[in-house]
């Protein structure tokens, strides 16, 4: 921002646009929208930003960023503890729970991406076949992003599992993956070809759909 | 934000969420990608927003924000005193400083937009009619937004500017406004109709272009 101005906006315009996706001028936006606020406002965006990382810990058992180790899912009784759905990040665990999941959750922490130097050890992945084997689940759900490297993730995870039930290590379980398909609301002229092809492949009958 | 997540999490993609054109997912990914950021960079974040507001006074003069009255720019002798740019907000002086506009400002405060009952007297109208009755310029830019309502606050101003002229409480001076016309790097095919045929009346013969 011009150095005409204040050296409290400028630093301001500037931590806002060292955010992802937030360019100099959004920033420089943004920042003149709070000048406008009242000081207490201001104060609650400093405490927050402050306080984000206090009391936060890692649930043992899913490894989603939590206030309390078992974190209040893994600890909530009520929930279906014979479903676990594998996610990358705790961010998909908010869009699983909007969709009204009801189980439990494991957060592997990323996907596994060479370009990016992340192996399967980097991931959560030797933590989920002990969660595996220590409980018994009846379904294993593999919800990774439907992009090149979460499928590959999921390929991997999967084989993992499967290589534990045929040596025995874990009990018998069905491993599952969300269903690729039109998006609800979409438009079928704007679909991609492989999301059509998909589409297609998983068809069911008439009868059948919404059950 | 779910509540299976940290009330820190959620406070602070509540705070974020509640800045113009941030939505609840893109503060959520905000949120998370500051989790992943060190405690020291979250405190220059909490520092920006609790001293924002801090030491700052509107200039007396052009009425810009800064940290001295007068301003910077207002107090820096080495620029061209007779041209007064009229604009709208700070933002745009940051705009003109960009484009190299080398003399002074008067910032209004806003646009005449009885739909959000702003008038004249609520605009530093009053001020800028004092300032040109005191000091000499040559020159008034009225470089308010090229919209319905920035034109209308133009216009309005001119007016004003022009009956102190004739009743003689104003020296004689230009009146001036930025030219409409295709924005640099367009495409003429996207122009809208208003600015192309805005283009059209300004045109200029070729032998005068980029004088």
């Amino acid at each position: 921002m011009s150095s005409v101005l204040p050296k409290s906006i400028r630093a301001l315009a500037e931590v806002l646009g060292s955010l992802p996706g937030i360019g100099p001028k959004t920033a420089n936006r943004l920042t003149f929208y709070l000048l406008g606020r009242e000081i207490a406002e201001l104060e609650r965006f400093a405490q927050a930003f402050s306080e984000l990382k206090k009391n936060l810990v890692t649930c043992s058992s899913c490894h989603i960023i939590a206030e309390n180790d078992p974190c209040p899912i893994c600890s909530d009784d009520s929930r279906d503890r014979q479903k676990l759905a594998v996610v990358e990040e705790a961010l998909d665990v908010i869009a699983l729970e909007k969709a009204r999941f009801n189980g439990l959750y494991h957060v592997l922490g990323g996907q596994i991406s060479p370009i990016n130097h992340i192996g399967p050890e980097d991931l959560t992945i030797a933590q989920l076949l002990d969660r595996l084997r220590q409980h018994d689940f009846k379904e294993v759900i593999l919800a990774t992003d439907p992009s090149l490297e979460g499928e590959a993730t999921a390929l991997y995870i999967d084989e993992q599992i499967r290589a534990a039930i045929e040596s025995g290590a874990i009990k018998k379980l069905t491993v599952t993956r969300l269903a690729r398909g039109l998006p609800v609301g979409g438009d079928l002229e704007y679909a991609d070809e492989l999301t059509l092809s998909r589409a297609l492949e998983g068809r069911s009958s008439y009868s059948q759909k919404d059950q």
